[in-house]
């Protein structure tokens, strides 16, 4: 679909960056970056720009936190923006340079419904710097409706670009995108609307094609789906779906083969049965990500009676 | 979504056999027989009906011939019906007994458009024997269209229950889905319309879930997604999301857990980058096959080129 208002924003390194405690080579980041840059890819999301008074160093790589002076080893200035997510009340005010000074172009505030407040505050502080500022509500398919209305309204009266449907269970599908897409766009007049799935139930890239069909032009991929649990749209479905010229899938493909393949060997994103239970059941994912890690004491089946047992967020 | 005129179709040994030449043990079958029964599924496809005087026996595992006997081991009379599978041109006329005498309930013909005739004379053939019968359109997405509606307007004079939109080479995405279905819907009046998708981008499950919401009624899908190359809808997923109460997907997990987490190593099919590219290229998957089997002389980019530039069917 040739919309040239669509922009891709690749979040293999921060979303990825989940499965590895941010630990990815400056080497591969690198290659990322002009590769990504080649593909036309409008965004790279590096990471985190995590407080380094709650988060050691020792247990985090670099992309934790995304100092300038590492961007500036893997990355460049270019049609390419870099982009980096701060989560509400793990930030420190300062450690934002002004944007005129900074490779990061755009900052993405991710928040759960009530902390909507914190998350403008936070916005309103980026945005006086000079960055791009997007809000992603996080977990909206927990989210109340009139917390979610009460919310958007408040984001309609900031000066942000965008705001975010995060579908952090990989729950939805597509007829709750389009009513979610319609919600936000009627709420929201002016600003971009941006969409980031999770492929619990294999839906990431389908609900992606749905929030292009309802208008939505921000779009969440990452490079071979990389992402925490099951991970993320795959960028490369993406861009072979996308038709606008000035993409190019081939250095994704290259990308793929040098990196991911491997690395998927040894993180295991993707689809896997816990997943796609915890996706079924509208669950946050940490349970099957434990499940995961541990010895299977525990058969498909009762880890599936237990999710249906649990009231969690 | 609860529609008690859903019928979910599973075609695990079917469509799974193309990836090991039908070579399932007895024992999982009658396994994956009885689970699915107990899951609530409504049609098992176990195989083929394949000619053997074209094909051999040695070569092949018993259900790409689904004799009688061999079924009688596996399956049994109860509300889950055993279908099979016959190409057109590749079936012998002689294979079948009187509908009442087998155990078989469900012979789905397969064809291209170009072979609607022949389909319907072994469908008419299949059908004076007393079975239900059913033709598979495959490989809608290179389908001309004025023959695919001169297919469905003679498929409408037939007395057969079901015909199905296949989506062989994993191509086509939710406008497709909803164009398609208002086609057949249109076309055929009186009969159900039935769904067979493949996963090449990731959209087998997606597309199902919008053939529901256009209203068709049989669905096909298989255990943890098995089937060629990308494999097909995953079962597991679709009664996850099903809400009648006659379905449970407990089973379905201890299939997997006993038998296809396993298989899938060995057999290796699912997303796999060079079935991404057949599939946004809406190419048959067999060169991608060949590349995922022969030591990778090219890279993935250049497996795309070559696809973008080869002119197949």
């Amino acid at each position: 679909m040739y919309r040239p208002q669509i922009k891709v924003l690749d979040c293999t390194i921060r979303d990825g960056g989940l499965m590895n405690d941010w630990r990815f080579d400056k080497s591969l980041v690198k290659d990322l970056f002009s590769g990504l840059a080649k593909a036309g890819v409008d965004y790279v999301e590096l990471g985190y720009r995590a407080d380094k008074k709650q988060f050691s160093t020792k247990d985090n790589g670099p992309w934790r936190f995304c100092d300038e002076e590492d961007l500036r080893e893997v990355a460049f200035e270019c049609d390419t923006k870099v982009s980096i997510m701060c989560d509400v009340d793990r930030t420190d005010y300062n450690a934002f340079l002004p944007a005129k000074d900074s490779l990061v172009k755009l900052v993405r505030v991710a928040c759960y419904v009530p902390d909507i407040d914190k998350a403008i505050h936070l916005g309103n502080h980026v945005k006086s710097m000079g960055y791009e500022v997007s809000v992603n509500i996080m977990a909206v398919s927990h989210a109340l409706e009139p917390d979610l209305d009460e919310a958007l309204d408040q984001l309609a009266e900031t000066n942000f670009e965008m705001v975010y449907i995060v579908d952090s269970f990989g729950y939805l599908y597509s007829e709750q995108i389009h009513y979610l897409a319609n919600k936000y766009k009627s709420k929201l007049p002016g600003k971009e609307i941006g969409i980031h799935c999770h492929n619990n139930q294999q839906l990431a890239f389908a609900n992606t094609v749905e929030a292009i069909i309802k208008g939505m032009n921000y779009l969440d991929a990452s490079i071979y789906g990389i992402g925490r649990a099951a991970g993320n749209c795959p960028l490369e479905l993406l861009l072979g779906f996308l038709k606008n010229p000035k993409f190019d899938v081939r250095p994704v493909f290259d990308l793929i083969e040098k990196y991911f393949i491997d690395l998927k060997e040894k993180l295991r994103w993707g689809y896997e049965i816990p997943y796609a239970i915890t996706g079924i059941l509208n669950k946050h994912p940490r349970a099957a990500m434990a499940f995961m890690k541990g010895v299977h004491g525990r058969t498909f089946s009762e880890f599936y009676e237990e999710m249906l047992n649990v009231d969690d967020l």
